[in-house]
């Protein structure tokens, strides 16, 4: 945790808050943290500033906050993935969370189980949980959109073309000539296949809706380590 | 298993393997193969080629082997990382090696838990069966050197130059003026911190013995997320 996320129900009073949650477990037990310590803290959804503890006990901490800076600039950049196993899920929500993506598409493809929609990990609880622990670990306040698109052809033909905008879009294909373009300005979005890959026809589809097919090189990496990779040649962090 | 990953003990003739472990099961009950089935194999080690199924059962398959292509050329780079916690030890060299590293070094760090030290991760056999998933899901062939160094200070002084040579090396540094450079060609050595950062006499020493140390952006990313990123920003795979 290396911002302490609070929301509008945390405040007792318009610059104190009391936390008796998870979070608080973790400033008392892993951080073994002690009245006047400091720590970065940000409201959700809004600045982002620090937290200095007046009153910790095992069962709450009382934190005296002050938000000033604006959260890291968020990724220009829409994320749309098959629909990955649940571990997989998490993974891309989290990871995909730090990076600073605020708009996830995970969608139907015809090597995605079906199972996999049935997951609990698809619920908006589970979801919000994981993303304020993305949130936490880089010190971002504003959560993402994340929809779901449980047929291809309709999300490929009627919705990717608005996601798309004006902006540029890239899958990854092995046979596709060119390879992936980096340190992409403006808007991007960048599309990932399932495990199996996607079909000649759902490439085709994609290409005629907007979507470039590129190379990725040889190596055919696991989606939670394609995610990182692609979106930092896309959109090095280190640019912003 | 993007590739079947062969050892010389599988052979029971110059072009015929026999295979009853993880990987027949995995054959057998996940991919549900039937003979006549071609699939990608390597030699560890070796080449890569192609393996048609003649004989498959609960128990075993035969496969009639062929090797001619060499496997994906290898990342220059080494990944020196503080030792993290036994899962992501675990991510980081499965990581690692889809991208290609050939080159591990974990090192002791001021905020480095001793206990992690202890981790049964370490072992020789558990780090060869993440190589070996690692290689099947990229479809390489080759294992990477993976060192121990548990003390910081011999490790920076003594053995960093060695391994650096005449290459560039990089560390993350929130402070640092520059940033991480992309696509940087010939050998590179790549340090990566613990989860709560190098102290500043670490990070100087690091300095002083040919290490550069850069910004890499506003967000702090997991150790499992920076490694890919920070790997795709210095070797970028679509270039190989």
């Amino acid at each position: 945790m290396n911002l302490l996320l609070l929301t509008e129900n945390d405040f007792i009073s318009p610059d104190m808050v009391k936390i008796s949650d998870r979070r608080q477990e973790q400033l008392f037990k892993i951080l073994k943290a002690q009245p006047g310590k400091v720590c970065k803290a940000g409201l959700f959804n809004g600045k982002t500033g620090s937290a200095v503890i007046t009153e910790i006990c095992r069962e709450y901490s009382l934190l005296q906050v002050q938000f000033e800076t604006p959260p890291p600039p968020p990724l220009d950049l829409a994320l749309a993935v098959a629909l990955p196993r649940p571990q997989t899920f998490d993974k891309v929500i989290r990871c995909g969370v730090e990076m600073g993506v605020k708009e996830f598409h995970f969608f139907m493809s015809r090597k995605v189980e079906k199972s996999y929609w049935q997951s609990p990990v698809l619920t908006e609880e589970h979801i919000n949980y994981e993303v304020s622990l993305g949130l936490e670990q880089c010190g971002d306040t504003i959560p993402p959109q994340v929809h779901f698109h449980p047929l291809f052809k309709p999300f490929t033909e009627d919705e990717l073309p608005g996601i798309i905008g004006d902006g540029a879009a890239f899958v990854g294909h092995p046979t596709a000539p060119q390879p992936l373009p980096s340190c992409v300005p403006g808007r991007v979005t960048l599309v990932i296949g399932p495990e199996g890959g996607f079909t000649d026809y759902e490439v085709e589809l994609l290409a005629a809706n907007g979507v470039t097919p590129v190379t990725l090189g040889r190596r055919t990496l696991r989606t939670e380590h394609a995610v990182p990779a692609l979106l930092a040649i896309l959109k090095p962090p280190t640019l912003r």
